[in-house]
């Protein structure tokens, strides 16, 4: 089988590809290359802190804000920009997702006209360093119980910010502890002594001079396993006033008069219609996660097909990757990339699709955004636990050569590893993608506040919900034409039969779990909490069942928009190869319920073994469509002496140009 | 279930009880303090060679050399001692690894009387620092393929040491750097124009004023993803003349007449022996693994007992523990970890056994010195392998605060990292298991030669190996009382059961390889590299199963020795815990042989849900029980204000002790 790396990396690229390259090149300039060794933290943080303003400079982060207020309204274009980025430090990449996506994405979101005015530009430019306040001592996944309080004050016309407890202190705050001047503080606010729940509050925490503001303590929660390059604090606020204008007041204000207003009634719907619109966040970490993985890959890959050890006696010693051990390791672990790389694509159309046109309280942009929430969770968790997984594995397949430092395995390791826990804890993500498929999106979303706040989901409504969603329309789908056959003779490369039972097992699985939580619900003297405890790790194997469907739909998807016949095939045995290792990963499963007999199950091993030997001959050419210029790749062991990796960067000139001269050169239509 | 933590403790400590208390005490002292944040490589060097004297001079080291030397002849207390001080600074461990295990064993090993009197005291006492310069930038696991020459020159009688190519550089090599004033260097040995493979010479490398000697370069590794305090480094030889004393001469000589002789006629097994006098490095490595997954288990464990996060709505949240996923996560890795543990300790014991009493050349010592290889082999892999997945497992159940470095899981996951293929790579480790229980121990070891060379074994001669011992000895095991039939009414939870699917599993999946390598090779034309390549994933399959069988067995054996009935009963659940997740994990297996029908599988998944339900409330007890104390610990997270672990060190006055004075206050006879 014959590909074209370039042609593939075209298409890879997708609508984006100008953005891309852009990156590349800019970034393979020598203001970014990357040091001989780490710097010692507050060396490592100053040299952040000046490219994320050299970044600025050229204009990147305009990409994500509005028309209106300078920027370029173009969602996607800067999530597939972020992606590129995380070829790079990915300090350098949390960094700039702290200040440009968190802290100015709650403005721009949660925010009204005055606050886009006054903090957007500024924002965009890093004239104005922010913070994203949410997390809290205490309160990490549990967002909703966060103790920090903001009091209205009838009074002066301002709210007063408290940290009651230490627990209430706001924990782990990128660019807290170095630069950061102003924080979005999320706190329970309080007007006319009653408490209205979570709201965001633009809070300043340092004076012009870069000490802290009164009545704001900042902490340094110093080294960290990895992304030291970024300077996480933790700050207590003591009596801070701040003006009636720093509430962001989308979706709830407090008039001149002490009046508390919200055009969302119901606290909890407010509460996630206020986080939803924060999507963008799992989506960029999601992405940074496949390309972090990607860098790994190409740098084991690359290894596994120069170096050699053992062979025959009496004859050269073989490349690593000859052996299927070394095979099996990598190329199920490059397939699934691939196949998350697909899932990614269509998850940034949606964000930028649904955020591109943003219409306010409309029925169906909302259920969109929900249908968004819970795909972008879902593909946050599976990627970014991939993520952890193969780069292991690449460390590993890379021997004491992947544990110095040089080749950057490490690195990669540890700034990837808060991937899973930060931006929505994978474990809490995926029973948020459960709740969502068990509810239906046809109930209302009042009614689900409540098991919505546990995470796991807690209360009496569910017995109704359980029983209206699950019991008639999850089952109903189940029983029509997804069932496949215990004994199919299709070949275990049919399509159709891969898709089959990758559907079976997310319905199953689900109507499963919805029967069980009907049946605990409805024993006399159930007690919620037991019920949903005991069904959890079904649940989330419901969740994760329902992102590899999607992922492979989503791969199918994929394969159909590829035109040419040579690529088309490549893709074929790649969808192949992830939709067999994860049928074999769970391939107990399909026996326990009857969908693969003994016999199937011991010729999907082969059938991988086979898929992984087939593809060995072009997995150089895999990795480096991935298209990571030398310079970013960085890694001796991947680039050998003296032989071109085949990948470049296009030429820029001498001078980092702006992203909006990038655009008007070759036309914005290229960004759709 | 009730439990004592301080006996389970102490029966955990096993023979070795006052060595680790020793230990514990002393690396409590404020010398062995956790340094406020990590310092850079330099000063972090510094820090660990100066600690390592510290450990010197208390005599701990003597533990491991022979009386004659002034040494303390204890090799199996030696371990036990290691295993402790790897809940301290890994770099430490390692350093000390490197010293006193690595080079002071070759000298030991592979010594004779001139080299012990010369340096075994001054190795102890590190006023020889030194190195173990094995791997080459082109060979690490093919070791027998270095290209570091060592040339018999007849008119001077000296051996000439040649780094040949940029390949042959010994490269990783710990003590280089900055300390080691000699090496052992392994290199292939040339006399009379005839090469006789691969031997180990010591070599100065740094003069008396630390400089490097003539002809020998030194360069620095750099930065690594974890183990900084180590200073790895690359050695290269250029025309180095040594004398002929400088052989490590217990397996060959080259006597002055320029004669090569040797005991062992055969080159490989020459060469096997020469490693196999090494197999301490892998039973260290494999328990420092084991120590440092007990440290990430104690901080997680009692930071999900605390950490309270959501719950049933309007009411205080619940401990993390008490949600099944974190149950989950968490338990069945504890219960793994009870388990080797308890292999560990079978396998320190053989190694006491075997080398406190090394006879040399007889048949007997020959086969048990390598069933202790194997096993060594075995376990090490398996438990490197746990070690990288719990503590990861660790970090994520620990949230932000498991990111952060004070938090030591960051530190954890680093220095452990290279464990799974340092000390032989985890792979090439299983694959020789595999090749030890298929060719028996009943054959000669001439014949095996070439296989063990390639690792994977390559040769005409597996045919009728192969032919011999699994065609006749593996298959009728087999056919006996061994095979559990398909629907067994057993409970779960009976042992015999359990053990009976372990065996089932070794037994089947080794005969399954060996027929079909034997079925390969026998075909008209077949290329041997082909049909073991082929069969490659299907041997580690073989060599996993039957390192899980012995860690069962392991755990049996050690449930047997408890004669305190509380105690037995909760071993009996840990084993349980054991043995059902791992049936469960490997479900598909078993169904695939139809030794556990779909429904029977489904029920495991219960029964270990109901197992970490039942341990849940002694999981704080169950990591108490390792007896890390809180200063080694040092955890924030795992020790919050105020409250008592419940570990504390024996108290062993002001001053450092030497560990002789601790000896003769106790009395030896403790150590057996």
């Amino acid at each position: 089988m014959s590909v074209d790396p370039v042609a593939l990396r075209r298409f890879l690229d997708g609508g984006y590809a100008i953005v891309r390259e852009y990156e590349r090149a800019m970034l393979s300039q020598p203001e970014f290359a990357k040091p001989p060794a780490p710097p010692p933290t507050d060396r490592y943080r100053e040299q952040v802190s000046e490219r994320a303003r050299i970044l600025a400079a050229t204009g990147g982060p305009s990409l994500l804000f509005p028309k209106e207020y300078g920027g370029l309204g173009q969602v996607g274009a800067a999530i597939a920009s972020f992606e590129t980025l995380a070829h790079s430090d990915l300090s350098l990449l949390v960094k700039c997702g702290v200040q440009f996506g968190l802290f100015g994405g709650a403005v721009h979101h949660l925010g009204t006209r005055k606050h886009h005015q006054a903090y957007l530009a500024k924002i965009a430019s890093l004239e104005l360093p922010g913070c994203f306040a949410m997390s809290e001592t205490g309160h990490g996944s549990n967002v909703q119980r966060v103790e920090t309080t903001a009091t209205w004050d009838a009074d002066t016309g301002e709210f007063v910010i408290e940290t009651p407890t230490e627990s209430a202190q706001k924990d782990y705050i990128g660019n807290a502890a170095r630069d950061g001047r102003m924080a979005a503080v999320f706190c329970q606010l309080i007007v006319g002594g009653e408490s209205r729940g979570v709201h965001a509050i633009l809070v300043p925490i340092r004076d012009e001079d870069g000490s802290p503001a009164a009545g704001v303590e900042i902490f340094d929660c110093g080294e960290k396993l990895g992304l030291n390059g970024v300077d996480n604090g933790r700050l207590a606020f003591h009596g801070v006033r701040v003006d009636r204008d720093a509430l962001l007041d989308r979706y709830a204000e407090v008039t001149e008069d002490g009046e508390y207003r919200s055009p969302i009634e119901n606290e909890n719907r407010r509460f996630f219609t206020m986080l939803g619109t924060l999507v963008q966040g799992r989506v960029s970490v999601g992405g940074a996660a496949i390309s972090a993985t990607k860098s790994a890959l190409t740098i084991a890959i690359r290894h596994g097909a120069r170096r050699r050890q053992f062979g025959p006696p009496d004859s050269e010693e073989l490349p690593l990757l000859e052996f299927r051990a070394h095979q099996r390791r990598l190329l199920p672990a490059l397939a699934t990339t691939y196949a998350l790389h697909f899932a990614q694509e269509h998850v940034v159309a949606e964000l930028d699709r649904i955020f591109g046109s943003l219409g306010e309280g409309e029925e169906e942009a909302e259920r969109d955004r929900r249908e968004l929430e819970t795909r972008a969770a879902g593909l946050k968790a599976i990627a970014t636990w991939h993520a952890t997984e193969t780069i292991q594995v690449c460390r590993e397949a890379c021997g004491g050569a992947g544990y110095m430092s040089e080749n950057r395995l490490g690195e990669l390791k540890a700034d990837t590893d808060v991937f899973t826990t930060f931006e929505g804890d994978n474990t809490i993500l995926l029973q948020l993608v459960a709740k969502s498929l068990l509810t239906g999106y046809q109930d209302e979303f009042e009614e689900l506040g409540a098991f919505a706040t546990a995470g796991f989901v807690v209360s009496q409504a569910w017995e109704t919900v359980v029983e209206r969603s699950a019991g008639r329309e999850v089952i109903q789908r189940l029983t029509d034409d997804l069932v496949p056959s215990r004994e199919r003779d299709e070949d275990l490369l049919d399509r159709d039969y891969q898709l089959g039972l990758f559907r079976f097992r997310e319905e199953h699985v689900l109507s499963g779990a919805a029967r069980r939580l009907r049946r605990g619900l409805s024993a006399d003297g159930a007690d919620p909490f037991e019920v949903f405890n005991d069904c959890q790790d079904h649940v989330l194997v419901a969740a994760r069942a329902h992102v590899h469907r999607e992922i492979l739909e989503d791969f199918c998807a994929a394969i159909e928009r590829a035109d040419d016949g040579d690529l088309r095939a490549l893709l074929e045995r790649l969808c192949d190869l992830y939709a067999l290792s994860e049928l074999e990963r769970d391939r107990a499963w399909f026996q326990e319920h009857a969908r693969i007999s003994s016999t199937r199950a011991k010729m999907l091993t082969r059938a991988v073994n086979g898929l992984c030997a087939g593809l060995r001959p072009t997995a150089e050419d895999l990795v480096d469509a991935f298209g990571i210029p030398d310079e970013l790749l960085a890694a001796p062991i991947a680039l050998p002496g003296g032989e071109a990796s085949g990948t470049s960067s296009a030429d820029i000139g001498d001078e980092l140009p702006n992203v909006r001269e990038i655009l008007e050169r070759v036309g914005e239509e290229v960004l759709q």
